[in-house]
């Protein structure tokens, strides 16, 4: 997507540790008129799926799957990140290991938010080890719902996770803008 | 506002601990077509405050935050909860005690996002001692902007919060559903 692309090109800031910084449109400060039009191009990808719940992970897929979700009238349930290690009765549960971060947690979904007849669009700002779209696929699993497909902000495609996402797990993954290579003294440089 | 107010009846549930849980439209599943409304109401309430910026709180505000936006035309920031006591150059930093959780937390916001030349208005979903809404107020305050109200999507009005950044903090405090007692035997009563 043109749009995005420019925009990571004029305002995405490359940190240390492999790190693109979009805090001043998506991840911190939203720009919610353009998280609006990713939102829509989102609509356009998956209209004809039948998608009935908007599944994320706090916190910054929350925005971008509320803004998105006015487009398919459909709900949204984030999962949440939880330090605990007890499994609930009540909740599907299962890890992510981020590496952002370097720290693993658990995220969790209330059983009464996800169940069979669900046709699930899972929405993420960044995918790249695939760790946490990996986990809601599995809380999806767990529901025993269905997943649709994952609409993703931004791709390092570089990094293995959607090709995993993608040919291991057969579902699919629709990135918005997905980067090829990113370097500090290169710039960016995104999949054609 | 009778729409949220009928909703919390019918759909909120009373926990242990003075706990109000609305999980299922606002919390954890996001009724995204009723937020709208909440939204909507928010923007009648001061579209004429010359708002410039949203500010909330991670994660369960940012959902209504950015549907809010929307009528404002303006971008949401959010403060992000952090455990560590460092002080970073380039962040205003407050703390909140956060009863519910039994837990004390640093907030952040990247000095970047927040500065003197603009009106913020605070949304969040719930107030009861106010600890969260004080932090935000404080890390305006730090950025020399100017606090132009809080819009509250449920307040617990037999707590001292909302009293407290109302008459100390001179603060225009806004609350869609305003409860004056709540008890898992008697139920819910709003203020009239």
């Amino acid at each position: 997507m043109k749009l995005l692309e420019d925009r990571i090109l004029s305002d995405g800031k490359i940190g240390e540790g492999d790190v693109l910084k979009v805090d001043s449109f998506i991840n911190h400060m939203v720009d919610v008129e353009f998280v609006n039009k990713l939102g829509q191009e989102l609509y356009r990808l998956f209209k004809d799926c039948d998608v009935n719940k908007i599944l994320t992970i706090e916190a910054s897929g929350i925005g971008i799957a509320c803004i998105t979700a006015q487009y398919f009238h459909v709900p949204v349930v984030f999962a949440k990140k939880t330090k605990t290690n007890n499994i609930y009765a009540d909740v599907y549960t299962s890890r992510v290991e981020s590496y952002t971060h370097q720290k693993t947690y658990d995220i969790v979904v209330s059983k009464e938010f996800l169940g069979k007849n669900d046709r699930v669009l899972i929405i993420d700002d960044f995918l790249a080890k695939g760790s946490a779209l990996y986990a809601l696929i599995e809380l999806i699993g767990q529901a025993h719902a269905e997943t649709v497909g994952a609409g993703i902000v931004i791709e390092k495609a570089y990094q293995p996770g959607g090709d995993l996402i993608r040919n291991k797990m057969g579902v699919r993954v629709e990135s918005l803008a997905r980067i090829k290579s990113m370097s500090a003294e290169k710039g960016i440089e995104f999949c054609r």
